[in-house]
C-alpha cells in the first residue's frame, strides 16, 4: 500500500567564508522538484527522500561543501491485537541525510513510538508493605503505577545500508511493558493491563531491551553504526517525567555482549 | 509569604466602527504601570492584577466600551504527604477580567492541577476474567491502568466576590484518584499507588467530584456564578487522551442537588 | 486531484446524569469506520467528514443527546505568482460539526492562512519626521515595519449550506498587505515587497477587509451564519503580537453595510 | 536588584552496567535542597545553580561517573531607548553544567534574544527595478521586507571562567538590524524602522556579527571555549523561516581573524 505523508523538512548547506549569504530560494526549488518527482513515482522511504534532497542541494549550491536534511512525518501502521482484531496505530518517523562533498552520504532512520510502562519498584514496595505473601499460580500481579511512555530509536548508517522504519517500530513496541492501542474492547483492555503488570520496566530497562533487540536484528550493519535509544515515561505519580538515553555504536554493543 | 510569578498577559479593548485602529502602545504602558506599582506594593492575586489592568485599559482607551484581560502564571505550593514530609508542587493559575463600561467588572479565577486517575472499568474486567474471587479484608486492590490527569477549574463571579485559587487547587487534588508529588520516598510511593487504586475514577467522576466540592464550598457565591470543570486523562493504554467537561452555574448545581 | 490529509480529530458526546461514564471505545470505532469508508470512496470535505462522524456518534451512543466533532488538517494549494510561476503553499483547515438530537446538524468551516502586513502608522511617522516631501509619480513607498500575519476565518452554518474552504483561503489572501509565497525569484520578491508597502494595513484593517469580502461572497447564506475573523501580526518591532478579532453574523454585517 | 526566575530544570546521571536503575528520587531531593539554599542566600547566576546541582548529583549518586544539568528561565532587563525612555524587555536564559568525576566541571551560559532583521537582497532588487536612481544625502532607505529574528548565543567554558549572560544579550542586540522594544512611542517606532533599514542583514550577517563581538569581548577566555551562535528569521515574505548557525571555538575565531 502506498502511504502519503505530510512532512516537516529542514535543509542546511554550509557557506564559504568568502560569500556573504546562501541562495536560499534554491533550497525551496530543490524541495519542490523532489516533491514533484515523488508524485510521478513513489518514494521508497523518508530517508531516501532526505538523501535525494541532500544530493540535489550540493548540486545546486556549487559553493557549498556540506548539506544536511531533516524530515519528520506522522505515520500509521495496522496492528493486530491478541484477539485477532486490527487497529490503526500512529507513529512519528524521522529521517536525516548528511553529505560532505567527496565523502559518501550518511543517513539516519528513526521512529518515535508511544507505549506503556509499569513500575517494578512500586510493585515491590507494595508487596513488602503487604507482608510479601506467597504468590499462588494464577494470582494477579501486584498493583503499581503505570503510564504513557514515548521511546525514540535512531540508527545512522552509510546510504547503501538498509534499515526499515517498520522494524524499528516493532523493536520499540516489543520493549515496552506493553504496546498500546487506539481501540480496546473490554477483554483486550484487561489483556494490555495484565501484560504491562507482568513486564514491569524502568525507563532504563526499556532502553536496554531496545538495544538488545537492535543488536540481534542488525547483524549485517557495520560496527560504526550509531545507535540512539531514548525513553521517556510521563510518570503517573509525579508531575515530572523520567528519561533514559544511550547513544552508542553497534560495535560497542557487540563488544559489550560478548 | 510573598510569591513572585512570571505571567503571560493578553489584553483586549473594543474599537468603535468610526475608528481605524486601536492605540496599541497604551496597552503596554498600562501593563508597565501596573507591574511597577506591584513592585512597590504586593498584589493580592492574579485576578486583582487582571481587574486593575482591565480598569486602566478603559481609562486610557477613552473610545473603548469593553476591555478584557487574561493572565496565566506558574504557581507553587507546599504540600504535606501522609508521612508528614513536605513537598513543593507546581500548578498553573489563570485569571480573567472583563469590563463593559457602565456594568460592573467580572472576574474569573482558575487553576490547572496535575494528578492521577486509576480506571474502574479495567479493574472490574480484570476481576471478571479472573473469576471474581471473594475479596478478603486486607486484600490489595486489583490491578488496572492509571495515568497522569490534568484538571482545570474556573469560577467566574462579580469583582466583589472572593475566590481563592488555593481553594480551587485543594478541591482538584481531593477529586483525583490520588494527588501526585514531585518527591516520593518508597513508602510514600506505595501509599500513592494504593490510594489511587482504592479510588478508581473515570474522567467523568473527576469532573463530578470537583463540582460536588465546589457546590459545598461556595455557599455564599451567587446563583449565576459560572463554573467550568474539565479533566483530561493521558490514557496509559491508548495513544489518545480521554476528556470530560461541564460548564454550568452554581444555581444549576444547587438545583440538581436538591 | 484527490488530496490526502493528516487529521487531528476531537470528538465529544454528552452524558445523562443517570450514567456514570461514556463508552469511549465507541468513539474510536466510529472514527475507524469513517476512515475506512473514506479509503473506499473519497470524502468531499473536512466538514463532511466531521458531520458524518457526528451523526454516527449519536447513533452509537444511544444515551447521548448531543455530539460535537472538531477536525484540523494541514492543507496545500497551488498558487500563481504575478510572473505566472506556480508555487505550492500550505494552510490549516478547521472543521466542526455539532448535532443536538432532534435539531439539525450545524457545521463550521474554517481556514488559517499566513500572509504579511506592513504598518501604515510607522510609514506615516517616518514621512512626517522626514518633512512630508511631495511624492512624485513613480516614487517608491516609504519604509515601514512589516511582518508575518496569521489570519483565521470561520463560518458556521446549517449542514445543507455550501461553504468551500478554498474560497475562505482566497478571501484571507486578498485581505493581507500581500500574500506570501514559499519560492520567490528576485523580481517576484521585489513585487511582494512593493505590494505590501502599497497596501499598508493594521490587524484591524485585515479583519475588516476579510469581513467585507465575506459579506460580498456569501449572499445566499442565512442571516444567522456565525462569522469569526481573527488576525494576528507577529510584530517585527516588538516581542509581542498584535491581534484583532470580530465574532459576528452575516445578518449583522448586512445591517452594518446598509 | 535580586531577580526571581521560574526555571525548567533537566538533570541526568549515568548508570553503571551493573545497576538496573537510577535512584530517581535523589534527583528531586538535590533540586529541592538547592532551591531551599537559594531562598536563604541568593544564587549568583543560572550557571552557578546548574553547577551546584551537578556537583550534588555526583555526591548523592555514588555509582555515577557523570552528571549533567540543563536550566532554562525567562529573564527581564531594563533597556534605554534613544529618547532616554526606559523599557522592560524579556529574554530566555539557558545554562548547562556537565561534570565527569575526576575531571573539572564545564559550564555553558546562553541567551535567546528577539530582535529584527531587514533584508539587504530585496532592498537591492527594489532599487534595481526602480532604475537605481542616485541617492541624495538625507534620502530615506529603500523599502524591503523585515521581520522578527530569534538569535541564540552559547559559550561553554571551564567552571572557573566568568561569562555574564547580560553581556551575551548586549552582543545579540548589537548584531540585529535593530533591537526591538515592548513600548514604542511614535518617534521611537520610526527610529527603530530607520535603524533596521540602515543596517540590512541576512541571518548569516547576524551570526557573523555576533561572532565578531564575542571575539572582541572575551579576550581572556581559553582557545577551547566552544561558541555557538544561531539566528532564525521568521521571514515576512515566506511561510518558512531562514536560519544560520555556526558552532566553533574561540581559538578558531582568533585564527580566522588574523
Amino acid at each position: 500500500m502506498d502511504t502519503l505523508l505530510n512532512c516537516d523538512i529542514d535543509v542546511f548547506v554550509d557557506l564559504p567564508s568568502t560569500q556573504r549569504g546562501s541562495h536560499l530560494s534554491r533550497n525551496l526549488e530543490v524541495i519542490a522538484e523532489i516533491v514533484e518527482q515523488g508524485i510521478a513515482q513513489p518514494i521508497k522511504g523518508l530517508e531516501v527522500l532526505a538523501a535525494d534532497i541532500c544530493r540535489k542541494l550540493l548540486d545546486r549550491h556549487e559553493y557549498a561543501t556540506y548539506a544536511e536534511v531533516h524530515i519528520d512525518a506522522d505515520y500509521f501502521l495496522q496492528r493486530t491485537l491478541h484477539t485477532g482484531r486490527k487497529s490503526i496505530e500512529s507513529y512519528k518517523l524521522m529521517a536525516r541525510a548528511t553529505h560532505k562533498r567527496g565523502d559518501g552520504m550518511m543517513k539516519m532512520i528513526g521512529a518515535r513510538v508511544v507505549g506503556m510502562t509499569a513500575c517494578p519498584c512500586a510493585m515491590e514496595t507494595v508487596d513488602e508493605i503487604h507482608g510479601n505473601r506467597v504468590k499462588m499460580e494464577g494470582d494477579l500481579p501486584t498493583i503499581t503505577h503505570n503510564q504513557r511512555n514515548v521511546t525514540t530509536l535512531m540508527l545512522e548508517v552509510p546510504e547503501e545500508c538498509e534499515v526499515e522504519a517498520n522494524d524499528l517500530i516493532e523493536i520499540a513496541e516489543a520493549s515496552f511493558s506493553s504496546p498500546t492501542f487506539e481501540i480496546l474492547k473490554r477483554a483486550e483492555e484487561a489483556h494490555v493491563v495484565l501484560t504491562a503488570h507482568r513486564n514491569p520496566k524502568f525507563v532504563e530497562d526499556v532502553v536496554r531491551d531496545n538495544l538488545a533487540l537492535i543488536l540481534k536484528k542488525y547483524t549485517l550493519l557495520p560496527d560504526d553504526t550509531i545507535v540512539t535509544v531514548s525513553s521517556e515515561s510521563e510518570e503517573s505519580i509525579h508531575k515530572h517525567n523520567a528519561m533514559a538515553e544511550r547513544v552508542t555504536t553497534l560495535g560497542e554493543l557487540r563488544h559489550d555482549s560478548v
